[in-house]
C-alpha cells in the first residue's frame, strides 16, 4: 500500500516558537505553555525569565492605560487559581479590544521578572510580543460583570460560571478527588466496575425514581396516528370479519367438491389475506389514545425494554455480583432520587462511589472508609493546596485544617449503642436536640453533627445500628437485634459514608426480606449470590458531592457538581 | 470527651496469621493474601514456598479423590486470570463439600513447590491446614455447568457470569482502559468534568432519546385519586360559584349598609374560604385522566423539572462549556440511545470519553487521540498480559499483536477526499462494495475496515469531511465545502473515535445552525461561548466499549459491558 500521507504542513501545523535554552514544557496537543507550568514552581517562575512563551487564557481583569504606557492583564487559563500578569504594549495592539473581563487571548511574549517595589506579587509577568489569537468580549453584555456576583446567583448561568474563581477551583478539587478515588482503589486491587445505569431491580420506594421510558413518545405518536388515521369503525371491523368467514366458506366448498389443486391453493391464499387484514383492522379498532394499558395497569410491553425501568438509585446490589466473583471491586457514577426535595445537601442527580470487597467484615470495611477518607484528604493537601487556600479565603477559613486533622487523626469508633449513651447524657446535662433521642432512632443531622463536631472533634465511625431503620441485606449480628452497619459522620456534613457488612446467610437474608414485606421474586438473583458459593464481604457508599462539600466547606450541594439538577431545574 | 472507644477484639478482629519471614503481601481491608501476588511473580510463586497463608477464592474445578488421598482445587479469587491449586487432606474436611465449580472457600495452608513431573505447570501450591470459611453449591442446581457455556447463554445469567474465565477478563480488560482513560489524561492536565445525564439540552432526533421523567407515576396516581375522590360535577361546581356570588353580596351589602369593621371583616373572610372552595373544585373538575395536557401537547409543567428532559446522548456541548474556561478537560460516562438497535455494535447504554481542548487545532485533536489510543495499547501489554493471552487463546488469537501494531506505528492520515479516490480505485481494480463510493457519502463500515484493514493495515485517521454529512458545531474549512472532523478507524472495528476542531466564529456556526434547520433558541447558551470570550478548540469522542472489543478481539459489544442494555433487555 502507499506511503504514508502526511496532512499538508500548511493546513495543519501550528505556528512553532522558539525557547532558547527553554526549561518550561509546552502544553501536549495545544501550541501552548499551561500557566501553571510558569507560576507553580517554587521560585514563582522568577527563574524563566527571559525565555519566549505562547499562553492562552481569559482576561480575569485588564487595565487600559491609554497610549503612552503599557496596559496590564490578568490572564488565567485555568490550569491553575493564579492568574499571569501579561503587559502589552499599546503599538502592538489595539487594546482596548483585550482589557474586557472573559476576553480570551492567546499570544507569544517573553517572560520577565517585573520591577520590584511595585506593590506586585508576581516573580513573573510576561512582555507580549505578539498578538496572536482575540476572542473579544462586549463588556456591556458579558453576563458576568467584573463585580462579584453570589455563588446563588451564578447558578442561573451554568454554562459560564466556571469562568469564575470559585467554581473553577471547585472543578479542579472535583477533579482531584475524582482521580484520588481512582488511584486509591487501584492501588488496592479494586477493579471499577460500570454498574447499569437504567435498572429494572430496584424494587423498593418506586415513587421516588425516575423512570426512563419511551412510553410517553410512543404515546405521543400512537395518538398522532389515530388523528391521522382514524381507527377503523364496529361496521369496518364486522364487514372484515365477514370477509374471513365467506372465504373460508369457498375453501370448504372448492374441498367438498374435490376442485383442482390451484383452486383451492388460491382460495386458501384469499382466505389467508382476508385473515391478515382483519387481524389488522380488529387490533387497530382496540387502540385508544392515551398510555398503554393493559387490564387497568400501564403495558409496559410497549416500553423500549418491555418492562418499567428506572435510573439507579445505587449500584451496590449490582456490584455485589461481582464482588462475589472478582473479590475487590467498586463503582464510581452517578445515582438518582427523584425526591421533591429543595435543600442544600439533595441532588437529583448525584455521584456515589461505591466499593465492595469479598473476604471481608465489617472492621475491614471500616478501615477501607478511613483510609479511602485520609487518602482523599492527603491528595488535595499534597495536589491542590492553592484551590485550597483559595477556598479557606472566600468560603471557610477551616478547611485547610479540617483536612490535615482527617488526614492525620484516627477517627474514633463507637457502637451505635454508645452513641445514643453519649446523647442522653448530653440531653440529660441539658443540651437541646430537636429530635428525641432513645435507642431505636435514626440518628438525625443535629446527632451526628453534635457526635462528631462536638464530643468527638474529629470523624467518628458509629456501628451496629438496630435493625429495624437499616437495609435488609445489612448482615444480623448475634444479638438478633442490630446489624453490622456502620456510618462515617464528620464535621461540616455529618454523614459522609454508609456501609455495612452484608447478609451471606441465606436463610437469613430470605427471612429478613419477607420480615420486612419485600416482594423475593425480583431478588431471586441476588439470593443467588448466597445460594452458590456465598462469600462474607461488604461494603460502603460515599456520596461524592458531600465529600466535596466537606473538603471545601462550601454549603450548596448545587455549587459542587458542575450541572446541578433539582426540582424544577435541569439547565444545559 | 472520652478516650477514643476501640470496638471489641472479640466482636471486630479477624484471626491474624503469622508469616514467618514472609514477603507475600497482606491484601489491605480483607484478612487474606490475593492470589495474584502468590502468582503473578517472575517465580511463579516458587520462592514463597514454606509460607503460610490465608487466601480466598471460588473453586473453578475440584476433584475428589476419596478417603486415601489429597483432594485437588483450582481457586481463583478474580485477581488474576490463574488459578491456584490447593491440596486438601480429607482427614482435614469433608472434601465433598468443596469440589462443586462455584464453591467458594477461605482457607490457611503452607505453599510449597509441588512435586516435579506431575505434569502440573503450576510453580507452587497451597497445602491447606485448616479450612476457615465454606460458601457452598449443589452443583445439581448451579447454573453455571462445569462445561463451557457460550457468550451467548452468558448473558442470560448476568449476575454470576463475572465467574467465568472470560467475562472475568473482560471486567479486568475494562478496568484497565478506565484507569488508562484517566492516567492518560491526568498526566496530561485534562480536568475530568462530571457533564449531565439528565439534560434538558439535545434538541435534534428527541425520538432517539430516552425520557427521564416522574410523569407517569404523577399520571397513575392521578387517576387513581380521580377514582378515589369523583371530580365535582359540573352542578357542584356551579354552586360553589354561587356561593362565592352570595358572600360576594354580603359583604357588598355590609359595606353599603356601613357595617361594624367586625361584621365585615368576618363577611370578607367567608368570602375568601369560599372563593378558595370554589378555585380547588373548579380546578378538580378540570382533571382528566391520562397525561397531562395544555393545547393539546403534554405538559410538561408537571414532569419533575417542569420541562422534558432526556437522558445525555454526548456530553461534548456541556463539557465545551468547561473547555472554554479551564483549557483542557474531559468527561467520561454513561451516554444513550432508544435506537432499536439490535446489532452487535449498539447498546442502548454505554460509556464515552470525550475530551476537549481549548487552544487547539485538528491537528492537535488527531495528535491527542493517537497518543490517547496508543497509551491505552501500551497498559494493557503492561498491567493485563496474561489476560489478553486468555483473550488470544480464547477468542482472537490476532488480538495481542494489534496491539504492539497500534502502539508502535504511527497512525496514516489521508483526507476524506484521499480516502474517496482510493476506495474508488480499489472499485475500478474490481473490489465490490455494497454501498457506492462517491465524493459526499457517509463511509459505510465496510468502506471503514478496508481502509484500515486492507489498503493501510493500521490505525487511520480520515478529516476534512464534506460538511453535509456532519454536525453543525463541526469547523467550516476555508474550501466552505469540508469541516474540520476526524475518525480515527482502527482494524477489527472500523469506527473508534470521531471529533472535530469546533467552530468557534459566532456568525459561521449561528449560520450553520439555521441551514440546518435546528431552532436558534436551545442553542443561545452554547452560541454565548462563541459570543464571549471565544477561542479555538477541538475535541473527540471515544466509544469505549468498542475500544474493548478492539483489544479483545470479541466480536459482540453486549459481553463487553457488565450489564448490557438493549431493546427488550435491562436485566438486574
Amino acid at each position: 500500500m502507499a506511503d504514508e500521507i502526511v496532512p499538508p504542513a500548511t493546513q495543519l501545523a501550528a505556528v512553532s516558537l522558539e525557547n532558547d535554552g527553554s526549561t518550561v514544557q509546552r502544553a501536549q496537543f495545544s501550541n501552548r505553555v499551561l500557566i501553571r507550568t510558569i507560576l507553580d514552581r517554587p521560585d514563582g517562575g522568577a527563574g524563566l525569565a527571559g525565555q519566549t512563551v505562547r499562553i492562552g487564557g481569559w482576561v480575569k481583569s485588564g487595565r487600559d492605560q491609554g497610549k503612552r504606557t503599557f496596559s496590564f492583564l490578568a490572564v488565567n487559563d485555568g490550569s491553575c487559581p493564579a492568574n499571569l500578569q501579561v503587559m502589552v504594549d499599546p503599538s502592538l495592539y489595539d487594546v482596548s479590544n483585550l482589557v474586557a473581563t472573559g476576553t480570551c487571548v492567546t499570544v507569544d511574549g517573553v517572560l520577565k521578572v517585573p520591577p520590584k517595589g511595585k506593590g506586585t506579587q508576581q516573580q513573573i509577568e510576561l512582555n507580549v510580543v505578539k498578538v496572536i489569537d482575540v476572542g473579544t468580549v462586549d463588556a456591556s453584555k458579558y453576563p458576568l460583570p467584573k463585580t462579584k456576583l453570589t455563588l446563588e446567583t451564578l447558578r442561573d448561568v451554568l454554562h459560564l460560571r466556571s469562568r469564575t474563581n470559585s467554581i473553577s477551583a471547585v472543578a479542579r478539587i472535583r477533579n482531584a478527588l475524582a482521580f484520588a478515588t481512582h488511584s486509591f482503589f487501584q492501588e488496592h486491587s479494586f477493579l471499577y466496575i460500570h454498574t447499569p445505569i437504567i435498572t429494572t431491580s430496584d424494587c423498593e420506594g418506586a415513587g421516588e425514581m425516575f423512570q426512563a421510558t419511551t412510553l410517553i413518545n410512543y404515546t405521543e405518536r400512537l395518538e398522532q396516528d389515530l388523528i391521522d388515521n382514524p381507527p377503523p369503525t364496529e361496521a369496518e371491523v364486522e364487514a372484515a370479519r365477514l370477509i374471513v368467514i365467506e372465504r373460508g366458506n369457498v375453501v370448504a366448498e372448492l374441498k367438498a367438491a374435490k376442485a383442482s389443486k390451484e383452486a383451492i391453493t388460491a382460495a386458501v391464499a384469499e382466505l389467508k389475506i382476508a385473515k391478515e387484514t382483519f387481524a389488522h383492522i380488529d387490533e387497530r379498532s382496540r387502540l385508544r389514545p392515551g398510555l398503554p394499558k393493559k387490564d387497568g395497569n400501564i403495558d409496559y410491553s410497549k416500553d423500549f425494554f418491555g418492562r418499567q425501568a428506572f435510573l439507579t438509585v445505587s449500584g451496590q446490589l449490582q456490584v455485589e455480583t461481582y464482588a462475589c466473583a472478582l473479590s475487590n471491586v467498586y463503582t464510581f457514577g452517578p445515582t438518582f432520587r427523584a425526591e421533591n426535595s429543595h435543600t442544600s445537601r439533595h441532588l437529583a442527580e448525584f455521584w456515589m462511589v461505591e466499593p465492595e470487597i469479598a473476604f471481608a467484615d465489617l472492621e475491614d470495611d471500616m478501615n477501607c472508609a478511613e483510609a479511602y477518607v485520609k487518602y482523599m484528604c492527603n491528595w488535595l493537601l499534597e495536589k491542590c493546596y492553592a484551590d485550597m487556600e483559595l477556598m479557606a479565603k472566600n468560603f471557610d477559613s477551616g478547611c485547610i485544617d479540617r483536612l490535615k486533622l482527617v488526614a492525620s487523626t484516627p477517627f474514633g469508633r463507637i457502637t451505635y449503642t454508645k452513641a445514643i449513651e453519649l446523647l442522653e447524657e448530653a440531653v440529660a446535662k441539658g443540651k437541646e436536640f430537636d429530635n428525641n433521642v432513645e435507642w431505636g432512632i435514626d440518628l438525625a443531622s443535629e446527632h451526628e453533627r453534635y457526635l462528631t463536631e462536638v464530643l468527638f472533634q474529629k470523624p467518628l465511625i458509629v456501628y451496629n445500628y438496630p435493625k429495624g431503620i437499616k437495609a435488609f441485606y445489612m448482615r444480623l449480628n448475634d444479638d438478633e437485634k442490630t446489624v453490622a452497619a456502620m456510618d462515617v459522620l464528620v464535621p461540616k456534613v455529618g454523614e459522609l459514608i454508609g456501609g455495612s457488612q452484608r447478609e451471606e446467610r441465606y436463610d437469613v437474608i430470605k427471612k429478613r426480606i419477607e420480615e420486612m414485606g419485600l416482594p423475593i421474586e425480583p431478588y431471586e438473583w441476588y439470593l443467588d449470590l448466597r445460594r452458590y458459593g456465598t462469600v462474607k464481604h461488604c461494603g460502603f457508599g460515599l456520596g461524592f458531592e458531600r465529600m466535596i462539600l466537606f473538603a471545601t466547606g462550601l454549603d450548596n450541594i448545587r455549587d459542587v457538581i458542575p450541572f446541578p439538577r433539582y426540582p424544577g431545574k435541569a439547565d444545559l
